[in-house]
């Protein structure tokens, strides 16, 4: 049964609903990322990591520059609490980072925190307990003071045990289920759990709201957390962290609203990996800051290897369309928009373009290890002459004239179309291969050789239909020589409108490329040749052009 | 190179901010939904849709409710070109659905347009042209006036085309790389195009604003939106629709809040495929409206089935975790969310709840043709209690008391944290008949025979080792005759502390389950019986708690 009726909004607005964050354009600052790639990511992978898999991916989220780790949930598994004793007995955790572990506030498993974290240098002890109206009813059957009593409790113990347990100790409480929770009782909880900690600008304390199911519009999140922000106790004391999930699609706004309202640390997972439709993806919130000029403080200088490698530990495949991060996402297909980025990167290598401006992609793909070759530019039969020209410039370093790229295009097209699927781009350099350099249905050229004079004179020989035969022309310059001679041994009549040539690399002995297009009765035919030769291959490109002339008429 | 500076913010913020859209808390009316799948969905598909493809692809958007349609761009290709040439002669377009479609503002293209769409009984001829400032600078090197006059021109031949055009034609005007251009001059661009079409309520034109690419955080959108809203000219015979994408991971965002702010209607694709990170994902949309009690306007009854047939349609895989669709969007592997769930479900039940509010899962997966048994609840290492006794019961009819329900969780978590990877339910269901089922290392039962009397006496024949036993024993009922029996023979002292049982199907004849547990020195030990007959169930159970115990001890 498909009917709305068995819903209604569960989410609650704060007493009072201000906007202070809607006036901010954009986040400036990165606000601290913690990554719960190996507790929240973990958790929803239908083969969780390994002890060995666990610590390769502390050490390569180290390496991306992640000073909050959220490790594990120690009291869960062996797995977990192993984790956190062979990190903490191998010193295997870097002074600026910070580990930090999850307990619910229940006692037998806060002192299996307490038992896994013993001996760390710095660790954040996350404490949380479910604090929403339908929780509260149907799980727990328990009033509002009750289900506070919980978190104070926890609260309590969590206090006492750090100060009893060798290491050095943080605290975080979670209302977990916020999204279903009154606002006003939420902070209510969260000022109750502070005054325990009583959390100072020397030490303090996080206290982190999730939308642990998304279950309103962002900017009803902004207008929560913005409540927080202005009402939490010991303010100065406290770090203020978001943690969105993602159900109604939404989690990237969640998060960076809620930095614009008050937040100073956002949780989250590389690639959006956890349970259900996931986490924010910190990969999106931080390349959202680069692209607008703004130091994220994270590095993704390869995210294409980062991709890899987390694929790989978490056997799971990021989504193709996941944005800066998927296979597609720098990808045209669309002939107007191949058009506009290959006029564009023209023009910024011509102007030599600092700033990143180039049209339908957002970052430019070489700053996360992706190539122009492969990502950019792609060949289905919606594509048009711009992404043909930008493949044969790109991966062949043929740059076509403007007239013979149109014709080409639609040669190209007509094969996509008709084989109804993507080409690659050697199946691109084939077409033009086929159409403008082998294209020779009437003569072949054989050979041809310059008399010095005073006039240019040559002397062709061509094949045609198995037999060989011989030319003479003159000319003013040696292409007008071949010209005039296959004007007269054909009985032509045409113009050379349009010649151009360029190496194909930047090797000065590299192969050129010849361009040539002739004009009869109002149209244009066009050759190409390629050679070490420059000469030889302006003939050949003038043969072709030729040979579709004699093919038309 | 990793470097932020190379970028800075290119989007625009309108000449004067407002902000009445945020005031407004969520979208209780559906705007109009224009599919846009056909056009640019198809458009970035390695492998776009043949003929026939499109034909379904068309005849299924129209089942699931959409009544606009973008079906093609006619002049980008031969195939698009005759998917309208078929719709149109074979009358297959529904006379409450108006197909659309789309061409750049140069002359040969709109003229092949018209061409396509002749003798459509209805038609929207959507016209656009690229207006942002790094294009006018980049690609077409001309003014913001030359900019202008080519929407200007294109407007002026679209509008005598359809005069001289048999069918009945709309028009649609998009400013294409809105996101670059500034928003006054796309406001004037708007403006002079509907000074052309002179748009009335009783023959609206649409003015449809992209986030072609998308630069600024939604709420930049949204009063990019409302700036354009309050000052259209024409507005009541103009429909303000947007198009967004979701370079920035917030698709979903920009086109609520550009509803919030005047817009009245959507385009989009199912699940959000379309160039480069896709287009705004229109089923999200849509459930996001139906999980608050607000009808969306498209039927999503079978969600499943639309997915399965849209990936065979497109020769592409919905993310396992878009929302609302995806293979794991209502699947919990956390023990605590498990837990919840199981218990809420049962709530539920107990209460003959309607209305839908069970903690982390934002719509009951049965309205979308899913199912409790496989999506909701799996089980790996991370899995807990709650949800080993939800798969018992949901998928065995298996009830356990809460106790042995806890040990039953650790018993399953040992063996998922040690092959460290996923449970199917099947798997479980083993640890459950090996554990409390099958376990018998001390003796098995062979029969029992009770003979009829004021006490109950039982005759239990055993095997030991090879070795057959015979018992005797009495008690006050059945169950007390075979304990004491057992008591005797194997020297125990033990307290039978829980007895449950019930049957495992709603036929009277269906199979019973039977739980005992035992308790000796304030230690639990648990067993289970299934038989046909509720005797023999409970008497295998108590042999199996029986069993326990001995191995223990």
């Amino acid at each position: 049964m498909f009917d709305h009726q068995k819903y209604e909004k569960q989410y609650f607005l704060p007493p009072t609903v201000s906007y202070d964050w809607v006036k901010k354009e954009t986040i400036e600052k990165a606000p601290t990322w913690c990554s719960v790639d190996l507790r929240d990511g973990n958790q929803a992978l239908p083969i969780p990591m390994n002890l060995e898999e666990k610590l390769e991916m502390f050490q390569f989220l180290v390496d991306i520059g992640f000073k909050e780790i959220e490790v594990a949930f120690p009291a869960a598994s062996d797995t977990e609490f192993n984790l956190l004793r062979t990190l903490i007995e191998h010193n295997m955790i870097p002074d600026d980072v910070t580990i930090m572990v999850i307990t619910q506030a229940r006692e037998h498993i806060i002192r299996r925190t307490f038992e896994a974290v013993q001996g760390a240098s710095k660790a954040i002890v996350h404490l949380y307990n479910s604090t929403s109206e339908a929780q509260r009813r149907q799980v727990f059957r328990k009033t509002k003071d009750e289900i506070k009593q919980i978190a104070v409790d926890g609260a309590i113990l969590v206090k006492k045990l750090a100060e009893e347990t060798e290491g050095n100790f943080y605290f975080q409480y979670s209302p977990e289920s916020f999204p279903g929770t009154e606002v006003d009782y939420a902070l209510d909880i969260c000022n109750s759990v502070l005054d325990i900690w009583k959390p100072t600008p020397e030490h303090q304390a996080i206290i982190n709201i999730p939308t642990t199911v998304e279950n309103a519009m962002p900017h009803i999140f902004a207008s929560q957390i913005e409540y927080i922000h202005k009402n939490l106790s010991y303010r100065d004391g406290v770090r203020l962290s978001i943690h969105p999930h993602n159900d109604r699609g939404c989690g990237v706004s969640d998060a960076e609203f809620g930095v614009l309202a008050g937040a100073e640390r956002v949780e989250g997972t590389l690639f959006g990996i956890g349970e259900r439709t996931g986490n924010v993806d910190l990969v999106t919130l931080a390349m959202n800051m680069y692209s607008q000029g703004y130091d994220p403080k994270l590095n993704f200088n390869n995210l294409e290897a980062i991709r890899k490698k987390y694929e790989g530990l978490t056997r799971t495949a990021v989504y193709e369309r996941q944005p800066y991060s998927g296979d597609l996402v720098f990808t045209a297909f669309s002939g107007s928009h191949q058009d506009a980025i290959s006029k564009c990167m023209k023009y910024r290598k011509e102007n030599q373009i600092e700033k990143w401006d180039v049209p339908y992609i957002p970052v430019d793909p070489m700053d996360l290890g992706r190539n122009y070759q492969t990502d950019v530019i792609r060949i289905n039969s919606q594509s048009g002459k711009g992404g043909i020209g930008y493949i044969l410039e790109t991966n062949y370093g043929i740059k076509l004239p403007y007239k013979m790229n149109e014709e080409m295009g639609y040669a190209t097209k007509k094969v996509s179309d008709q084989t109804n699927r993507e080409l690659v781009s050697e199946e691109i350099y084939q077409v033009f291969k086929e159409q403008y350099i082998d294209y020779c249905p009437h003569f072949q050229l054989i050979d041809y050789r310059f008399e010095k004079g005073e006039k240019r004179e040559v002397t062709l020989t061509l094949q045609q239909t198995n037999q060989s035969m011989e030319l003479q022309g003159e000319g003013t310059g040696s292409l007008d020589a071949v010209s005039n001679a296959l004007k007269i041994a054909f009985h032509l009549d045409y113009e050379l409108e349009v010649y151009e040539q360029h190496s194909l690399g930047k090797d000065s002995l590299a192969e050129a490329c010849a361009q040539i297009g002739i004009s009869h009765k109002g149209q244009m035919y066009w050759g190409a040749g390629i050679d070490e030769d420059i000469m030889r291959a302006s003939v050949q490109a003038l043969v072709v052009a030729v040979n579709r002339l004699l093919a038309a008429n």
